[in-house]
């Protein structure tokens, strides 16, 4: 059987793009399989699509191929890569920051340059401004359908040749846990950190108990509150804030059936810096 | 052949949340037919999921397996369930009322309470608020697959136990007829009634008869004014208002090309009724 | 193997529509393969539609069965056709210009009108709002399928008997090439002119030329400025305009990580000029 394609970009669904790179992929094999991660990723935020990869490729089964455009840089020089995660799965790729997350969860065992003189749709030279159609999703069918293996991707590269984005670790000290708003699970407003359930475990947490929560965005505190922390919402009265373990094992804060985040205007990345403390 | 799958959710399409609940089914397994009935059902709106179960079920093939996960309650001891339908589906979903319309159409034949010690993503202990992927996709692949029979979802449940969202029924009487506003036809903007085309049948309305259409709110008069019963848009003028047979069999009320549920503000639930006089 | 079946439509994926058409596509074929172009084309904006068509098409395999429901005219006497193009795909679609793009680019080779008395969902009788589930989903199905043929669909047309909107073609002349904004790159809010990149050979423009550009609407100027021929948005700077030729082989007008749209209010349509002289 051949792999599965998974593709996610920032072109949302309300033009033809995404079924344009399907119907190259199908046009390479007519019976693969090709699914969504998402389209929605707001243009150009190659930190949120590094993100998605983490929240979903590891539910999905071995050897399925990821494509992720989220690509600012088109026709530039940036690289094109194929990907091959610890826990085998690919990811194709713009070379621009969108393996982040997956280098510092799971991990990247190896990586390949997309050799666009193989990899790359016949009679498309001329138009310089959609390698996802042109690159990554031809790429992507040629691999899952295995016309090409791993190693005829293109060249080799280093692992820690990857383009990382700069995010900085949780830490935890004496009676304090200090992370960032990594994401926002932005459809229901609540706001996921970067802080691991373990950090909670570490510091003998336990559910029910009220923990002083900061928020800080360059400095200024935007939030300053006692939060119950719960096993889920309903461990909280409508409207409630909670701290919890989201479904990517970190901490989440949620205000009941409200949105946290239009509730106290917070956004995201590693300037949202939140504190947990025993009160 | 394994059966379709057909997910539903309140989760929206821009984040993960979808794609790893496909995941999680593609892994139990790869080779299973999932689709989409839609996620953008608004956060927490139980009765509409109840409604487009409704609106779509009869639709698809027989043993086609629906997941419907629009569920503030999860992480409290609200009941997990799969419904058997009259017609020969099946409804992996919360019992928090969205099976309340299928209930009064097709009717419900079985239902089994979702046993978690059996029927539950492995390892996915500690996250409490994510079980449309860790109970309902992984359930709902099992049974579409045939590993696991509607009876070893978990123990029987009486069939009159589910719960259900209240819902009065239409009522004629001498030359009136009154319901309520069901649901939108969101992007059209049409209203939607809970009054079948058969009461229009027994009135002897027919097609291009004039009718006195009034709409309140909680008593509070919003529209009225006749209007004509058209067979189809088309039998009205561009921006004229027409009563109508809509897609599942009941009286739609709708400006041609425009939106009847802007024009006058109107929303749904049992609260917006609507009465059509012989003028 | 069964040919493919792609669905376009104005209808949104909030409600059960676009399920429902699936649904009963899967009735006649529960082994159909289905895919959606995109059900986000602005409500009764048949120009759209037929523009999508032109930019996804000629990417899909041979023998793709394309469904397009674009349908302000349900229920009139607007007809029901399916097209065979020039590249052998099937189109089908109300006759109602949603052809357009197609018959200039590819072409049409063959038209046949939809028999309703044959190729119409069973039961569907009394409901004429939804010809996308009980005519079109269903006829392209059961041609997909090969349950019926392409002349089995209903009686031959005349090609010239399709509707087509207006639409002039671009006109190049000494040092002036002159078209018109065709469409959007709505998400990105680039600008996708009628104008061919042969016309810019022709005139031989090359990569790195300033060109003078000239946009109106109805002969208000709305944009005169110099502007770069760049092979990508990366041979530009941030926020600078750019000329390029997009992924259909057009000319664009862009801003690198802008909107060009709404930096200067343009819309699309034949009454949108835009005018490229040398400078």
């Amino acid at each position: 059987m051949t792999k599965h394609v998974v593709i996610q970009t920032d072109f949302g669904r309300c033009d033809g793009a995404v079924s344009a790179m399907y119907g190259v992929a199908l046009t390479v094999n007519p019976s693969l399989r090709i699914f969504d991660l998402t389209h929605e990723i707001p243009q150009y935020n190659i930190w949120e699509a590094s993100y998605r990869l983490f929240q979903t490729t590891i539910y999905w089964p071995e050897e399925t191929v990821f494509v992720s455009v989220v690509d600012p840089g088109v026709g530039s020089d940036r690289r094109s890569v194929v990907a091959k995660t610890n826990d085998n799965k690919y990811i194709v790729t713009p070379d621009n920051g969108t393996l982040t997350h997956l280098i510092e969860s799971v991990g990247i065992e190896a990586v390949r340059l997309i050799d666009e003189k193989v990899n790359r749709l016949p009679r498309s030279g001329e138009s310089y401004t959609f390698h996802g159609r042109d690159v990554y999703a031809y790429t992507a069918a040629r691999l899952a359908s295995e016309i090409i293996s791993f190693d005829e991707v293109g060249p080799k590269l280093n692992v820690n040749q990857i383009i990382e984005l700069p995010r900085p670790n949780p830490k935890i000290s004496e009676g304090e846990i200090v992370g960032h708003v990594d994401i926002l699970d932005e459809r229901f407003g609540n706001l996921w950190t970067n802080i691991d359930r373990y950090f909670f475990k570490q510091a003998q947490i336990n559910y029910g108990d009220f923990l002083e929560v900061t928020i800080e965005n360059n400095g200024r505190e935007v939030y300053k509150n006692k939060v119950v922390f719960g096993r889920s919402f309903a461990d909280s009265h409508l409207g409630e804030p909670l701290l919890y373990v989201n479904s990517v094992d970190n901490i989440g804060v949620a205000i009941n059936q409200g949105s946290f985040a239009k509730a106290y205007r917070i956004s995201t990345g590693v300037n949202w810096k939140i504190k947990v403390q025993r009160s």
